[in-house]
């Protein structure tokens, strides 16, 4: 497939008079897509009835009479104010009770009826009009769902509603006191009426009762989302995306995926350096114009898997952005750079947020393609310069990778209601098991947890799944690969339950988790040859071999035919002495990648990138300070 | 008297099939006493009215049967969901102005009348039906009163009966604005019911307010507590116990102890090593699977006070907890080590908390004596070699210590209420001085701040009394033993004001603080010789004899006949130079101990623990890692 | 003029008996000045109505008979707890919607009008009885407007006035949503009481709106302040002044300054070095006794300016104070030298805060002019050797400066509404600036941001200044002097919106800023030849000649002709290699100064000061740790 350059605009920020100069512009840069729309609601209604579509109409027919194809967002992220009036209760809570005012965006509570009716009434008016609009090539549903912190409301909405999915999941509130083990501090209910919010209450809540509210939180999530593509279906038959935002863990973005037909997401590397990579500070200054080199391709090939295989960057960063902690300029090339990188994991198009730097409110201090006074900024020049590669690249496509690795945001879940150590996160180990496999050159393909065909995988990865339903367990123990378990796998029930027989309680692994402790960080627990557990282990009783060894004797990573158990967090060198030698068992090529330099194969080309400050050497020749090569396979 | 074992043990989370076999369990590993009931409420009393005690009938009579015997808790600390739809406002509040809502446990608000007559009510069942039981041994009042910061609420029930505590206290309004000096900022009252309740100010409230609120707060607790006693005493010959957590200052141990029979404490050195010792990093690490090796025997000395001689520790920490930062495994042997330090303070029994770990709710992650497989778990072990060691061992008992340290809870709520400066606390500067003299091997009493009799004590030491009657002072003028005051002593009256003559204008001790301040932590003020004064010095004026000076000359210690004072917080160095010397003076034998190497005199033994992770030698031989060692005198 | 001294007085927390006394103590001390009266309400008018001035008209009597003047305060800071009961929505509400109740001070919003009209008839009542009074020599409005952060308030009041603000200034909400770009993320309004208050977002609000109420809050403080001294004026004769507190900058203290006679302000120097003046450990360590060397200094100066010459200090500290996270005794000889310095930069009179320390309340810590217990404290033994040496002194007055350092409170508003970087603040970096100014012995004098003449000035910086009016604009580039602009000049119009052209688009400067970005503090970005710019940073397009390069090649700083502009933030470093050329053309002396020594030129003399702990060498010769010298010029 050719791959495409993309980028978001604002033609209600800018007068009607300079849109058909702009689109002439954006063409000429090589751009294919423009999503526009997804904030316009209050000059699309700019009171309650009165639609206002001729100036969208208009600025569609500019765009795509320049041969450009339009990506259609749904404005449900930013309610106009009269919104309020209609639906005072329809803001979202936050864990104090306090109501989530309104005066930025998505101040909105997913389980609130009367909103998910105004969102079905103003998509039905946008996917009637549009639906057969020739420029309208493609839709976007809403935007970044999650981000603020908004899945989790504690409104009164929401508790209405988490009552009505408890009575569905659990049919008496008889079988939710057992389930949850209510009896335990006399927290048992008469009736699903009795049931409130977990917040704030005396100490930390029941964690059956925690896990229960996120996952009908991102139930709601999906809810809302496919009575979005449901009517935009009815009139349309361009695909359907949404733009997912990085490291937002609080709703399933599979299930959500599974209603669309294109997964996106917002990729800003140095943002996301900063504020959620969990990187320390030697690693934040090495990699402070360049971003996290492992963070980008997981969400990748992440999307590539929410997206069954059809997936884009749907902003990349431009250049500065507004809201980290710190704000530097990317490298000269790295905008270039995170495009290639996309392309490589398998991107259809990559689109730069966004096309001219608005002067004006939250935002004016995001870069965009131009600056405000419209001259090109950086993002332009590295964007014509990708353009100019695509139109001499080979079409490139993402291959099945020799490794799976299972996310599972149910997973993720449960790992946030109960750490049991300060500090530890799902994603955070899982995303460690991945930048492990590519430092040293494996690619992978992320896969969701209700994967069962692990078929063409040579190594399958699964940490930290703490529950493991049984046909999973399966498959797993009858997949013609290594396949590697642990810590926590399979350690709680549906219902964040210990289960008895104690976990893994796998069929073809003799290892019982006999006792599990959370360790200070400053206190690893060292293995025998290298390496340590860092944070997080486990006690083992096991007739399988010992593969790893503490230091103190005990079991650390056991084996038995295929199944391997991990018994706690490994940190990088555990990783590497675990997974190096898997890979040379299932002849997957190794390669020891330093610094910056990483790999990723495509049918027919290994792309190389190099994130490092310093041009540096690859086996593939020399590769410039954020530069890109291209290695022919 | 003969030292016993016990554990805790729900029978309503399991199948009453496995109860009797549990018994038998218990009885084969050494354990006499079961505490039970104690969160039971809701299977008690499922709906309002509706009793159910025939399961708790057959429980107690299975154990019972077993030759066990049955502590019995009210349940007080777990009212069931009904009835919060019963008294909406019976929970507590916190200082935001936040209910804290049911869900978990403690969710009451001790100023509620409502709930006290739900308490009075449940307690007379309890008390009626099993009062004379003939296996019921001990009762147990509520749980861990204070435990997740549960005596200070800012409801409008403690509003309410704060106004009428103020008025029996202070008579008029106008002699409350007089002793707060209310002049000061225009914040007289013209009526009780014009004052509020300490939070949300624009900036600090009076400090006399502040106070008042916390003896208020403490006052609840007694009359709380005092309640139940009466209740169950009225039925019951059996002693009446009441488990207080670890580091809880917020109420007065001793005064609610006055009713009881029995102190009993719960004992978690690791949890609380990591959230409440005031350790560093560094110490963190050296006993982070030991716990701190003062800590405990600190709360032992306490409770031994509290309970006029009879205490327990009635959860002892079984292995890995839920609810602390980090939570690591105990070292082999520290489960045996908590137990016979125990008895070295002259405890009663040590209950290990709990029976089965319970698969379920918020303490799923708590280990117990069982694996929630019902496999052994290194507690169990460990019990069993204590009971063993039991049957052979001599009586012991806990003599009178030769130093008797003063520990007052007022006091602690008026330094709370006025630090003074940054992380300075009562509760700290005595441990401090507890740690100093028990790392030279003297063995303490704690008295509390209303002795008057100091009889056979050869050393009295009365850090930070902040208040300090004229009955005390008279006291301490007279006894027969060096007394050691300071910092802070007697610097504030009974309302928190600052007294003239300054303080500590003490009979027979011509010494006057005429200026104070706090310095940062890291700008200590060395004394000539070593050691130094930290976070706290006061400027001396004074006739009495120098005995330490700070390096700038100013006097630091100064001593007249058997008064000390100590014009400063001491560092480690600084009390060893202060109280080593008095020791010699009053022939008590020091040694100097290291690491993790403690011990504690009982009539005829020394008793030894190691709370290093490597062996040691002492005087009385070689003790391993986690040992104990038994020396006789 | 002849300096004075003074202090403030507490009548009502004293016996009647002992005011004759205290009287004739504080004029044997040399003392001029009595502070009364500020916090006197509920003495003035117990309940509402019943008026008792009977005791303050003794109290002045007895003042002005010893021959002491009196600043009479209005108590308006402390209204009684029975103003609540008339206006239950009077007091301010924070950030979280949570009112700010009684118990402390400042417990009011500044835009309710009922409390306003209060204000009014108090103030009226006040000036009315003692307008004429020959002992009431001065006036203070209120006290310390925005200490405990009170000037940002929540309430409705707030909502209600600040949408009548709102409309006031943009006439049509069409208009204001077009100045602050409403129609991003449809935050468009329709209507004027549409508008809430910026807090409880989902994120950040628009930042024009956040600044319009701030701007909004500050106006709010000019108002109130005004009807106080509109009543006072039809009253009397004598100045009329308010006490600002350090580094507070949520209201523009040159607006408010504007309806006084005299600006004063409360230096506290040794808390201030703990608690606001953004110092590192090492620092505070260093100055813990001494506060920070620069700090008093740019607030003498700048409350010059806002009294346009005419100031004091109101509130001087005279031993350890309560507040500060620590707590230590200044060291022998500081309360002379805080004295002294502010007398070498023009004030008019020191008093030290407070006569007699109050052993109850919020302050009973903070040391007063004499102890609890009536003895001389060290404040009143150092007041008296400077009262010593005034009675010798040659008058001293502050002439012009050769370099104007220009404050703009809206500036502030603006960077604390948008920082773009952690940590990034106006007030730093202009007291950095004047920081570097004073390292080299050179005299400032702060200007506020409306001047517009500068004649006379040798050097004018205007860091910052991140909207500057046209007007402002033309009067730098036809100043007769250097002008040093930058980072952020004029980067946003009046309503905080990026204006195109790029800024600064300044007459005669040909530079503009293309890309600006925040830098990690442990990522500086390096000049060639020494220092950096730190946290901050912008690129330059320009054709004016580069003066300072980054060592990427980069330019740093440029000038054209007397316009220079710096892009960035520098460091100590570099801010000396920006100032010293720029001094040495303007023909301003300067010496390298070390440690704590600083010095200020008067007219006729140098005056040197030493907040070091040493004694040092100067040009004038030796000074003593603590001292002060003057030398002749
Ligand atoms: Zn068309
Ligand atoms: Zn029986
Ligand atoms: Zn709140």
């Amino acid at each position: 497939m050719k791959r495409t350059l993309g980028t978001c605009y604002y033609p209600e920020h800018w007068p009607e008079e300079i849109w058909e100069a702009d689109a002439r512009r954006m063409a000429e840069a090589g751009l294919t897509w423009i999503r526009i729309g997804e904030f316009a609601w209050s000059r699309l209604e700019p009171s309650p009835g009165d639609l206002r579509f001729d100036w969208l109409d208009r600025a569609i027919e500019v765009l795509g009479q320049t041969g450009l194809k339009v990506v259609l967002g749904t404005p449900t992220a930013t309610p106009p104010r009269w919104m309020i009036d209609r639906h005072p209760d329809m803001v979202a809570v936050d864990v104090n009770g306090h109501p989530r005012k309104f005066g930025s965006r998505r101040h909105y509570c997913f389980s609130h009826e009367g909103y998910r009716q105004e969102s079905d009434r103003i998509v039905t008016l946008i996917a009637e009009r549009y639906g057969k609009n020739p420029h309208v090539a493609a839709w976007q549903t809403d935007n970044e769902y999650g981000c603020h912190d908004t899945i989790i409301s504690y409104s009164e909405a929401a508790r209405d509603a988490f009552r009505l999915w408890l009575k569905a999941r659990y049919g008496t509130v008889e079988a939710l006191n057992r389930a949850w083990g209510n009896v335990f501090w006399s927290m048992d209910y008469l009736s699903f009426d009795d049931i409130d919010l977990p917040n704030l209450t005396v100490t930390e809540p029941n964690p059956s009762h925690t896990l229960a509210f996120r996952r009908f939180s991102s139930d709601q999530v999906v809810h809302f989302n496919k009575r979005q593509v449901n009517i935009i279906r009815a009139h349309s038959d361009a695909p359907i995306s949404h733009n997912y935002m990085g490291r937002i863990t609080d709703f399933d973005h599979f299930k959500v995926g599974d209603d669309l037909d294109i997964a996106t997401w917002d990729s800003y590397p140095l943002g996301f350096l900063e504020d959620r990579v969990g990187a320390d500070d030697a690693h934040k200054r090495t990699f402070m114009r360049q971003g996290d080199p492992d963070f980008q391709a997981f969400h990748h090939d992440l999307y590539r898997a929410v997206g069954r295989g059809r997936w884009w960057v749907m902003e990349q960063q431009p250049g500065p952005v507004n809201w980290a902690p710190y704000n530097p300029a990317p490298l000269p090339g790295m905008m270039r750079l995170w495009a290639w990188e996309a392309y490589a994991h398998g991107a259809e198009a990559v689109c730069y947020f966004r096309w001219r730097q608005a002067p004006f409110a939250q935002e004016q201090m995001h870069a965009g393609m131009l600056r405000p006074d419209n001259a090109d900024a950086p993002a332009l020049i590295e964007a014509r310069q990708v353009a100019d590669e695509l139109r001499n690249a080979p079409d490139v496509s993402a291959p099945q990778a020799p490794v799976a690795l299972i996310f599972d945001y149910e997973a993720d879940f449960a790992w946030t209601t109960q750490p049991h150590g300060a500090g530890l996160s799902y994603f955070q180990l899982v995303f460690d098991t991945y930048k492990a496999l590519r430092k040293i050159g494996v690619s992978v393909d992320i896969v969701r947890g209700e994967t069962r065909d692990f078929t063409g995988y040579r190594i399958v990865a699964a940490p930290g799944l703490i529950y493991m339903p049984q046909d999973l367990k399966q498959a797993l123990a009858e997949a013609n690969a290594p396949v590697v378990l642990g810590p926590r796998t399979a350690a709680r029930n549906a219902d964040m339950v210990v289960p008895v027989p104690l976990p893994p309680d796998m069929p073809g692994l003799e290892v019982t988790v006999s006792r599990v402790e959370s360790l200070r960080p400053d206190m690893p627990m060292a293995l025998t040859g290298g390496g340590a557990f860092s944070g997080y282990r486990e006690e083992l009783e096991t007739a399988a071999d010992v593969v790893l060894k503490l230091e103190t004797g005990e079991p650390a990573v056991v084996r038995q035919d295929h199944l391997i158990y991990v018994g706690g967090w490994g940190d990088a060198t555990a990783l590497q002495r675990i997974y190096r030698p898997l890979c040379e068992e299932a002849g997957i090529a190794t390669r020891e990648l330093s610094g910056g330099v990483r790999c990723r194969d495509t049918d027919g080309f290994r792309i190389w990138t190099n994130y490092g400050a310093e041009a540096a050497e690859t086996p593939a020749g020399r590769i410039e300070a954020a530069g890109v090569l291209f290695e022919k396979l």
